[in-house]
């Protein structure tokens, strides 16, 4: 186990009457909130009206920024920024999923900041007051909602980056798995995988002695196998809904990487899929991590063999490991397509035209990932595989 | 599921090198500082050296409280109070195991408040507050670097009460394997014993819908079950040391009772035995647990018998779940023997003398714990269990 330091301050509000606390929770920190959302989805299925009649109880004024995408872009952050300081504002509100949270977190960043915020995605050091920000969360996928992290796309430069900084950590989050019941099945699906892209990313390490948070990525893995299939049956099973909130969260507030090196190889190829055609976060990561496991097993075979065996349940077979360990790689492929998630670049119509290109991209800081560290060559073989 | 709240601020600082930062830590909260620990060990095994050179270091003063002991006792507190009033105490740290951390807690509860402490541990309101308080753990047992409750025995009503209120978690943990290498075994074993059983009081509930932090709690003892006997076996292994202080947190920082209604029956019955004959507490609960859990299981035999498949891997009996809840708990019983720990009361040369009396004061302020509401009669009835 590596040394380490682990603080999440994030109030967790869990459940069905967890609006009731909202204006309490947001008068802690002033009285000028911008709203941050996505599109109408929240107007039709009334979190909206919810959200302002909490808001109005405690005489709290708000201003909108709403039209967030999916692979949440600079101009809106930029447009938000604007907004927050032309109206003073205090708080943030974010009632969404992960590119809501993300495009708060970025106006939060950049509401104090003289400099262009785009240059800390690109490395620059960021050392301005950050405005508190909380959040309401209706899709879980991201893992936003706790952690320091946001993701925020480039559309001029074709580039999407991260930054993180503790400051960045909502002040609560709001987790109401009702929100999340009339969620789309394809956002259910993109969600999920999304979710258990965040322990993969931690759990394959080759960082030894970390048994605990390997059971902690192994016990998330599994209740996740089990709930997934359960809510694309049954969108409005709570019990369901609730036990994939709540791993949404944990998978990613910073506890499963504690002691060990985390990898986020995937992530960065994947990023560069949503860069160049716009798809879905999750999407991309059911493509690109079977492709990486099998690009990667051989260097810890016996990782993803305690894979197999304690999340999908494969006997080991001691005279042949890789046989147990690519068997775990192939219930990870067989569950995404199951679930209905591409497992392949040729399933969203992508080919091999660009890939050279964001091999390129994605390596232009240098290599990627910590589990073998992938450079261009690495990549692009990755991309091959997944095609 | 049920609603919750959870919000963990302590700042757990992990490691060899987690020592280096203490100075920095309490310099956030002042600079006057009184230093609490028990008797010679930490000055035998250098840890009050490194902690003096570390407030040296940034010029902070500091008083002290030492001779903590085990089931630690109101009169200190009270001492300890008067200390943090007449030198206007700006911060306390804690150096020791739980009875320490729960007699500073105690302190921080009392330096600020006028009525008289012990009347919170009865029942009364307390809204005062508290002294911001950090620890340096020794001992993984209790949980206290990171929770917030304090246990304080009452030596003159031969009373042991706890006390809860969010203000009491610790700013930050620094948790040091390599502090817990010179642990008599006693200590390594009670402790251990403790740490499962925070697990456990959560593990046993009737809540349904909990996969995921079953499986947490189910990941935690597992690790324990594993780790416990190397550390007997090699004292200064530091990852086995190691997951077992990271276990010892995470079990009672409140992550594991997330939407489950927690029980404490059984810690409330082994207060009892510490109470009347000043056992120490780890071995209090290896009695008592094995116990409660014949007592109990058939209110839920299911989740007795998952208990006894997953964490001790028992094949699942389904023409006889008793059979298999019962194989659990002789495992759990077994193990408990295997590390050394008593498992009856006998083995501590205590008889039935005092059990009615005692059955009589764990209930004089209504039945104990929540998988079956325990009145007097039962508390009486499991105590001849652990005979």
């Amino acid at each position: 186990m590596l040394d380490f330091n682990f603080q999440n301050e994030t109030k967790i509000i869990f459940g069905k009457n967890s609006f009731d606390d909202l204006s309490k929770e947001i008068s802690k920190w002033g009285r000028k909130v911008l709203l941050v959302y996505g599109g109408n989805s929240i107007k039709k299925n009334g979190i909206y009206d919810k959200v302002v009649a909490q808001l109005d109880k405690n005489q709290l004024i708000f201003e909108e920024i709403s039209g967030v995408k999916p692979n949440p872009r600079l101009d809106l952050v930029l447009e938000g920024i604007d907004k927050a300081r032309k109206s003073d504002i205090d708080f943030i509100l974010a009632v969404g999923g992960g590119s809501v949270i993300d495009t708060a977190k970025a106006i939060a960043m950049g509401a104090k900041c003289n400099k262009d915020i785009w240059s800390c995605f690109s490395g620059e050091v960021f050392e301005n007051e950050v405005l508190p920000l909380g959040t309401i969360l209706t899709i879980p996928a991201a893992g936003s909602e706790s952690s320091t992290t946001t993701v925020i796309t480039n559309q001029d430069k074709g580039l999407k980056r991260a930054f993180s900084t503790e400051e960045l950590r909502p002040k609560f989050a709001i987790l109401n798995p009702e929100t999340t019941f009339t969620l789309p099945q394809k956002q259910t699906i993109a969600g999920a995988i999304d979710i258990m892209a965040h322990v993969f990313e931690r759990y394959f390490t080759n960082t030894e002695n970390v048994d605990l948070t390997d059971r902690l990525c192994e016990g998330l893995l599994k209740i996740l196998i089990k709930n997934i299939p359960i809510v694309l049956e049954e969108p409005e099973n709570y019990h369901a809904r609730a036990e994939i909130m709540w791993a949404g969260t944990l998978a990613h507030n910073g506890l499963l990487g504690t002691g060990r090196e985390e990898d986020w190889g995937s992530h960065m190829i994947a990023h560069e899929i949503s860069a160049q055609y716009d798809i879905t976060h999750g999407f991309t990561l059911s493509i690109i991590f079977p492709a990486w496991m099998k690009y990667v097993y051989k260097t810890n075979t016996n990782r993803f063999a305690q894979f197999a065996n304690r999340v999908w349940n494969i006997e080991i077979d001691l005279d042949n490991l890789d046989r147990t360990a690519m068997e775990g790689i192939f219930e990870t492929e067989k569950f995404f397509k199951q679930i209905g998630a591409p497992t392949r670049l040729r399933d969203l119509n992508i080919h091999d035209e660009h890939l050279e290109n964001m091999s390129h991209k994605c390596t232009m800081n240098g290599s990627v990932g910590n589990f073998i560290k992938l450079h261009q060559g690495d990549v692009n073989k990755i991309f091959k595989l997944a095609l």
